[in-house]
This record gives structure tokens, C-alpha cells and sequence, in this order.
């Protein structure tokens, strides 16, 4: 008998009408013998609407209270489902975060899983009642109730598939699968059977938007083999595994694309010990996260510092570098929101020399001018002007040899 | 320093602004020096709205489950309240019925409390936090989620105001207070100034609308001082006290009635153990609250038994009835939806004799059959033709001296 964690996603129980269809497929996977596990996000636009009913009070709500709030969303369909489960005569059970003593730190809004306690949730498991429990929620050791961030109710299925040494844990959602780029500019992409933990981690773009990547981080530190799939087909979707020798012998996997960027660049910066903390320290403190650093090679003990941060947080940080700019000296401070980021990403770049050549020429070829580069073990980027991002995509794809047969 | 607890019906939070308007009142109250803790229930319409949702799924919705779903309700109503606090710079902390340690016996849907852990409570009162309790819920010794029925937040703020040794507990509504009848029938119907906890018990049909009936219980079984009045105004409600010496000296203290009567008569059953049991036993197993029962004098070892049942009960109570007339050989079953009750209420009455024969006589004067009679202590109800009603409220408040004075 196996347990298998399934979590299903915003849209796939938008109404009434599809918790049904969850609870058929939930009652379909327990007849077959396994034992289930049901996480739930709130239904799809609750939570942006809890947001918004908050901020109509102010700007700023109260972090620990904004939780509570935004805990009835998936408190909401948890019980949905389990009283459809129970009208279908399956002995379901509905478990809130700290029901299912998922315990984080308290960080309000964004809070760590620190453990689950497992003892009387495995005893239900064990006496074949199926848990549905309220996804993105869980409370600290006080017993203040804390939610996990956008997505979280990935990292929660996650979390508990891995407490639990559940043999699988199912994502559904309403895509069927990762792919090899985005579909909606890349039409030769292809669904993704197989990836490693590490190229969903490097994937954030493309990944982001189907899976949270914190869940992908625990399920790498756990090994719990994940399955995202869409709750609206009966298709195979993405297993995302440990890196194995039965994995694709692709170089690259994916090619992923991020328009969400700005840079900004301080000229003629001093080089000398402390002027990076400087520049960044306000900027962190603003909550602003920096994705891109690149220092240019110096003349003259003077520097060019080029950094990237979201769209959304360009003005607020091209302000705070002036300010900066004046106390260390640095002769202009300029920025450009017309940017994006292109990545090549795969686990084969490890034993295969090449790749940035590869990627660099046939960006060239296109006459797409690269503006920054920044490389990991298993991904390569380059900034570009955001106007060159869907051909970027698509020569890129077609390079590596990813593009689908038709 | 006084503690005060203050309970805010759904009407009072109905939507962000009245939410603004608890949230001033409640600063006043703790700017005026007072402790305040604060029980809210839910938006209006939200607790029906979830109540038909879950039945779009199934006819019986697990109870259980269905008290996860109706708990969200004062979960919102809590932390919305709380972050308005909070954004006016109180120290406003909402507490959710299991983290207010709210333990409830497992009756799903109706739970009683059992006890009301005050320890954290007092901690967090004691250092002038304004505590925000979601109303309505608590649970049971296993952590199960429990709501404690219609108007239960009244029974939350009671039971809360006693356990935490509370100076008062204001219960905020959309009426000014507890009228000598229904103002809506009887224009000259007078606030009541001061009641005591036995006439709000008799007054299930005036007060219930206003007050849930079991926390008046509770109230008068820890004598905690209750006042209820409208979050609309700044007038003085009805308190509502033990009986005492300063209580007005009027006989009778209200006229109420009760529309939602339907009598069923049961003719010629054999007068003989057991048989009020045959045919109140199968009423009680479907759920049926009986309010009067009588029983003519009986001729000939056989007797009229009637009984009145809540109109919607009716059709389901005399389908019962019927086949228990066959059981027991009685000779029919009649029924009439067309009554009404109309009663008298008051502590004085204790002490005076001659009400009955006055209320007897006032309804004779007005051609008004009395139909049935029951009587306790404090209080004579009469059922008449439900035609009457109007009537028979205005002319008996008249004749107990209850007009206010023009």
C-alpha cells in the first residue's frame, strides 16, 4: 500500500464543480489501494481578494493578522472537499495548520516549516481516513496561526509528503507539466518527462509559475519525488527527481525567460573595501531583492556596478542609489527597465564544455547584443534588450536541440 | 481598572466601515481605562451564504466539516478587526476560538462549552493588549473545530465575560435594547430599562431575536452583568441583572408572542402508563422541540392530548403522530397552523396574584378565544387564533400598564 500526497491548486478547486471532480479523483486513487493525502490552496482569486479587503483598511495591515485572514481560504476548501468526500461515503477528514502541527518560525506572511509532528496523522493514515488538509498555513510554537507565501501551498505538500515518507507527491495544477520554454512564445516547446530537483531550482521563471521553489528545495533535501500534472487531463505530467543516470541525456533541459527586470548602473564607482556595501545595504533594507551583480573591470581604482532588480521595485531603487551615489562619489547613477533575462538550463552543462559558446553565438547570430552574463553550475543567463526575448527564446530552443518533433 | 467585554453582532460588521465604527467605539471604551476584549460574529448573510454552499454539495453536509467551513466566517470578521486596531495603534491580538481555548463539548453545530482556559488570556489583557475573539466557535478536547449554534457568539461573549471575571458584557446588536413587546406590532411598546435573567428566559420569542437565549443561562448562572444595546447609538440599552430590589416594581415587564406555533391534537387516547412516551418518543428522535404539552380531564380512561410544535415541524410531526394514533388506538389527529402564542412576563408576578385572571379577562373583552394555557412562575402564555396576535399584544400591554407615556 503506498501514500501518495496529492495538492491541488487554486483553479482545480475554483467551484463547487471542480472540488467534485477533485474528490473523484482523490476517491479514484484511494480505491486503488493507497492511502491519501489531500492538500488544498484557497479557490482560485481568493486570496488576492483577502489581500485586497485588508489593504482597503491600510496600506500596511498587520502582518500576524493578515494571516489569520488569509488562513479562512484555504480553511474554506478543505472543508468543501471534505464534506464532499464524506457525501461520496469515503471516511475524509478536514486538518487545519495546526491541526496537522505544521510548525513554522514566525515569520508573518513567509513563514519556515520547522517540523510536522506525524504521530496522530499517520494513525488516521493507518486506519484508511483520507486528511485534507488546509494548504499555505501552519502556526508557530506559540500557536499564532502563520501562512507560507505565495505558493505556499506547494511547499506544504511538500513538507508533509517528506514528514510523512509519503512514496509520492502529486501536484496538480492547470498546466499539464514543465516545459522546455514557454509555450505561448515558443510554439516548438516540449513537456518535460523527467527533471532533476537542481534544474527545477535554476528554472525559477518557468517553474515559478507551476510550482513554488521553496517545495523544490525540500523536496531535493527529502527526496520526495514529485509529479506536477494538471488536474483537468488524465496525462503524465513532469517527474521532478534526483538527478539519475536513467535522466535525459540532454545538455540543456530548458530554455527560460524572465521580462520582469531592470537594471540599474553606478558609474565611476570608487573600488575600494566597503563601497558594495553601500550600495546594497539600503536596497536590502527596502526589501528590494537584487538577482544580477556584475563589476566591470576597474581603471583607474574607479568601477562600473551593474545590478538587476524586479520591475516593480525599479523606481524605489534607482531613488535610493542616488542617494548613495552622492555619499561615495559616484559620477551617475542610470537604469533601464527595457530589459530581460534569457537562461539556458541543465544538468549536462556539468560534462559538456561548450554550452556558452553555443548560447553566445547563436544569440550573436540574431544580432541580439548581450548586456550582462552570469553563469551557475547548471545554467547560463545573459541580459538582453527585453524587445529581442521571444526570438532569443526560440533560437535558443532550437540550438540545443529541444525543439519537438512534429 | 474595569474589563470589559464587548460582543458585536453580525449587522455591526457588516461590512469595512461599520468595521471602523466597532473599532473607534472599542478604542473609546480602552481609552477610557478600561481592559476590553472584543467577540465578533460574522458578517452578516456570510454564515447563511457558507450554510448554502455546503448544501449545494449534499442535503446533510458533515457536521463536522460544516464547522470548519461556518468558523472562517468570525475568523474574517477577528482578523479585520484587528488589523483596523492595529493601524490606529492599539495593541489589538486576534484570538481564534481554539487559541482563546474555547473547550467545547464534540455536538457539532451546537456545542456546549465546557471551559474557558484564562491563563495566556489574563497574561496578554493584564498588559493592555485589546484581545479580538472570533465568536461563535471553540473546540473540543481533541482540537476538532465546534460552533455553538445560532447566536452562539452571544454564548461565547458570556461565557467569556465569566470566565475572565469581567466587570460587564456588552452585547452590541441592531436594536437599543429589550422592548416591553414588539414595537413593530405594539407602537407603544417601551425600552426596557433593566430586566432580570429569569424574564429574558421567559422571553425566549422578544429576547432570541436579540439575545441567543443560552447565554442568558449562562449569564444568570455566573451573574455576569449584561447590556445590550444597539453599536448604532450612543443611548443606553437593557441591562440585564439578577433579580434585586431596585428591579422596577411593574408586575409584568413584557407582552411577547410567537407566531411560529402549530398545535396538534391527538383525541380519545387511552389514559395509561406509557403512552405519553409512545407519542412523544418518535417527536424527539426526529428532532422536534415540543413546547406545550396539555392534557384535558379525562372521561371514560380516555383523554385529548395536544401539544404544539414549531410550524416547520408541523407537517413532519402530525405524519408521526398519525401512525402512533393507530399504535395506540386513538381515535384522531387533528392539526391547526393557525395559532399563535401570546405571553406575559415579569418577577412581579411572584408576588401578585390576579395576573391570570386580568390577562383572561383582557383577551374575553376582545372576543379572543384562549385556546391552550401554560404557566411558570414569572410567566402566563396563552394560545390564541393567530388572527388575534396583534391585537391581543396591544390590549394586554395596555391593561399590565406598560404604554409609554406620549
Amino acid at each position: 500500500m503506498s501514500l501518495i500526497v496529492q495538492k491541488y491548486g487554486g483553479t482545480s478547486v475554483a467551484d463547487l464543480e471542480r472540488i467534485r471532480n477533485v474528490a473523484k479523483r482523490v476517491a479514484k486513487t484511494y480505491d486503488q489501494g493507497n492511502n491519501v493525502v489531500v492538500i488544498l490552496s484557497a479557490m482560485a482569486g481568493v486570496t488576492d481578494d483577502l489581500i485586497d479587503m485588508a489593504s482597503q483598511i491600510c496600506e500596511s495591515p498587520s502582518k500576524r493578522e493578515l494571516d489569520v485572514l488569509l488562513a479562512t481560504g484555504e480553511q474554506t476548501t478543505a472543508a468543501l472537499l471534505a464534506i464532499t468526500l464524506k457525501n461520496m461515503n469515503y471516511p475524509a477528514l478536514s486538518m487545519l495548520g495546526h491541526q496537522a502541527k505544521v510548525v513554522t518560525d514566525c515569520t508573518f506572511g513567509d513563514a519556515r516549516i520547522i517540523e510536522i509532528g506525524t504521530e496522530y496523522f499517520i494513525g488516521l493514515i493507518n486506519k484508511r481516513n483520507i486528511i485534507v488538509v488546509a494548504g499555505f498555513q501552519g502556526c508557530d510554537i506559540k500557536g499564532n496561526i502563520t501562512t507560507l507565501g505565495r505558493g505556499g501551498s506547494d511547499t506544504s505538500a511538500v513538507a508533509i509528503a517528506s514528514a510523512l515518507k509519503a512514496d509520492l507527491c502529486e501536484i496538480y495544477t492547470d498546466v499539464d507539466g514543465i516545459y522546455s520554454a514557454d509555450p505561448n512564445i515558443c510554439e516548438k516547446a516540449r513537456k518535460i518527462d523527467k527533471i532533476s530537483y537542481d534544474e527545477m531550482l535554476n528554472m525559477a521563471s518557468l517553474g515559478a509559475k507551476v510550482l513554488q521553489i521553496r517545495s523544490v528545495g525540500f523536496a531535493k533535501k527529502y527526496n520526495v519525488p514529485v509529479h506536477v500534472r494538471s488536474s483537468f487531463t488524465e496525462e503524465e505530467g513532469t517527474m521532478v527527481v534526483s538527478e539519475d543516470a536513467g535522466m535525459e541525456s540532454l545538455i540543456v533541459s530548458a530554455v527560460t525567460h524572465d521580462k520582469d527586470q531592470a537594471r540599474i548602473t553606478l558609474k565611476k564607482v570608487h573600488d575600494q573595501p566597503g563601497v558594495a556595501a553601500k550600495i546594497f545595504s539600503p536596497i536590502a533594507e527596502a526589501g528590494i531583492v537584487v538577482d544580477m551583480i556584475i563589476q566591470n573591470t576597474r581603471a583607474q581604482g574607479q568601477t562600473d556596478l551593474t545590478f538587476t532588480v524586479p520591475k516593480k521595485d525599479f523606481q524605489a531603487a534607482i531613488e535610493i542609489e542616488r542617494k548613495v551615489a552622492d555619499e561615495i562619489g559616484a559620477v551617475d547613477v542610470l537604469g533601464d527597465k527595457n530589459i530581460a533575462k534569457v537562461s539556458v538550463v541543465g544538468v549536462g552543462m556539468k560534462n559538456h564544455s561548450g554550452v556558452a559558446s553555443i548560447m553566445f553565438n547563436t544569440l550573436a547570430r540574431e544580432n541580439i547584443n548581450i548586456i550582462m552574463i552570469s553563469t551557475s553550475e547548471i545554467r547560463i543567463s545573459c541580459v538582453i534588450e527585453e524587445k529581442y526575448t521571444e526570438l532569443a527564446v526560440r533560437v535558443l530552443h532550437t540550438a540545443f536541440g529541444l525543439d519537438k518533433e512534429d
